[in-house]
């Protein structure tokens, strides 16, 4: 008789490793909604730019885990996180980005996602050093970018289990 | 010198042997989450229970390639679904759930989502052929259902590739 198992205790691992870099978004629940991921794949640390604010009820327990660091602007920090030893790993269709399931992850990583009209902006596309694509397979032709950096976050769990 | 490639032509294959199960649910927001997930991951069909209302400002043009088969109670359907030649996959932490970077799904399939606070139904549970759980490595404890879902798509997709 399978019976349901809920809120088990998290395991260690994970994308603890990982830092998820947000521009100014347009929505604050994809924010947030970043955020509770972030949570659950075990991320401690965030860059979010602006004075959004994230909204607890949707973030839940992850804003007591992941440290957010509050930017002006997105681009001199991650020159900073880069010097200190963290690659940048854009998510985002460019003429150089390979495939979600072919990229190998560096750990540790530093995820740069995209504003949901404008992607990742080309300054900062510029200073990366690999940017990865999840592939669509129909429409609409791009994935929400809260949907996106999920799939990407477990993408790199998975590669470290 | 890196350049954005935005709304690329879909690829062939991904989850069109697929078909996503999701019960009543709380949030209309997250169904139409999930619908616009399916449709860029190539799922032609969705059951749906209930008569909650799919906005297409966020299913987008996921609405014209998912079909979307409205029932009252979606037990009956599901057994209907699994006589075709569908196994049924639950998406859900059980006492036999198996975690989803080690489970190999069936194809064809049918995942079986669970609703926001009650999960997947007792007397669903009992029909599955399998669950599936995603590895949890901090807080809060479990996944939004739109999360997960796009997280066990991108699952079956890449197992395909």
């Amino acid at each position: 008789m399978i019976g349901q198992l809920r809120h088990q205790p998290p395991q260690p691992g994970g994308a603890d490793d990982l830092v998820i870099a947000c521009p100014p978004l347009r929505s604050q629940v994809n924010l947030a909604r970043i955020v509770r991921l972030a949570g659950c794949c075990g991320v401690r640390e965030m860059i979010v730019t602006g004075q959004t604010r994230i909204d607890p009820k949707i973030a839940r327990d992850a804003l007591e885990q992941v440290r957010i660091h509050r930017h002006r602007s997105l681009l001199p920090v991650l020159l900073k996180w880069r010097r200190r030893g963290y690659p940048l790993v854009g998510l985002e269709q460019t003429t150089q980005s390979v495939p979600l399931p072919q990229f190998r992850f560096p750990r540790p990583c530093l995820l740069v996602v995209g504003h949901e009209r404008l992607g990742v902006e080309p300054e900062i596309l510029r200073e990366l050093d690999a940017a990865v694509e999840i592939p669509v397979f129909g429409r609409p032709s791009s994935y929400n970018v809260a949907t996106a950096t999920a799939i990407a976050v477990y993408e790199y769990c998975r590669q470290g289990m």
